[in-house]
């Protein structure tokens, strides 16, 4: 695509690095913050500088955060002897949002995926490993279950088999409201395979 | 949306204003750009801030370059007594890669739309007066089919008529490859009225 300007040309370019953003979608979002007047460009502009310089990780479990430390390692109330695995913030929104959930995190950073050039070294692994040799009874795999999530699982799960910890992962079967007809044959037959007390489930409606 | 740091709560807010960019979009392009090493998020940034800095409108037709008239105002190859109105660069860019038109452009910079604040003052409408007034042949309208674009095309041809002008706007109808039975009726009713000379569509074949 070749545009007039070579500025338009080069934040368009960036633009299309962002996940999912091609470059017309890149093409249309900038044209957009071009219309915005100086001081909404400009408060666009600091607004990623001071994310670039403030938000920092948690030096525990690899959170963002503004401080040391994520209000979720501070909060004394929670059960810091399970940690559950995620890929990411919004892995850790998505579970929060349940409600169901009262122990530690460890963000690992993305998973293991050699087409995009990720390897164990690029995630939060080493720092994992030193939480499960200390003080912690359970970690609880909770990666995607794709391909890199599922490899990511059996290299973590290879590396804690060492530690003396319960290691689990989140239960895989037919999702609440899912016809058995439309269900995957792997899906359901691992729903068969890992089947629970009926009783269990009771008390969990 | 409730996140763990304000400076990525504040970025994120910045990126849900882009069109097309919800808060859950917004925080997976926020979270992709923090996983750039510091170097790539710089360049992300600077890309911006050049943008802000310098890229200008041409003075002539409102088209963006990096200088003061843009290429096509400068190419004294074309034919700068026939304009067309067009809203923004990628409608110049569509009209472009077609390679059926020699003349100028105008950019307006948007439509007239009440609901999004957008009224005539908004966009370059008094400079395309001043342009059809002087050394001007023919202007075509060229906007989008929707109201907004219908309304402007109105606006215009009112603004326009006192000009010694031909106004045109470009063709609707059928589009080629598309079944009759699939047609809106507005569409297939405009093009049974504004139909054109068999002969003539044979020498577009």
């Amino acid at each position: 695509m070749e545009l007039p300007s070579k500025f338009l040309q080069n934040a368009v370019e960036q633009f299309s690095t962002l996940p999912g953003v091609g470059q017309k979608s890149a093409l249309r979002l900038v044209l957009h913050l071009l219309r915005k007047n100086n001081d909404e460009l400009n408060d666009f502009v600091a607004s990623l500088d001071q994310l670039k310089n403030n938000v920092r990780f948690c030096k525990k479990c690899g959170n963002i955060t503004d401080d040391e430390l994520c209000g979720i390692c501070l909060n004394s109330k929670r059960n810091h002897n399970c940690i559950c695995v995620v890929e990411d913030l919004r892995d850790i929104m998505a579970i929060e949002n349940t409600g169901t959930y009262n122990g530690a995190y460890h963000v690992l950073g993305g998973h293991i995926s050699p087409m995009e050039g990720v390897g164990p070294g690029d995630l939060n692994i080493d720092t994992l490993i030193k939480r499960a040799q200390t003080q912690c009874d359970e970690v609880i795999l909770a990666l995607s279950t794709t391909m890199e999530g599922d490899t990511t699982n059996f290299y973590l799960y290879k590396k804690l088999k060492g530690c003396d910890v319960k290691i689990t992962t989140i239960a895989r079967g037919v999702a609440i409201g899912d016809a058995l007809e439309y269900t995957d044959e792997v899906t359901l037959g691992r729903s068969i395979a890992n089947r629970t007390s009926f009783e269990s489930s009771l008390n969990r409606m």
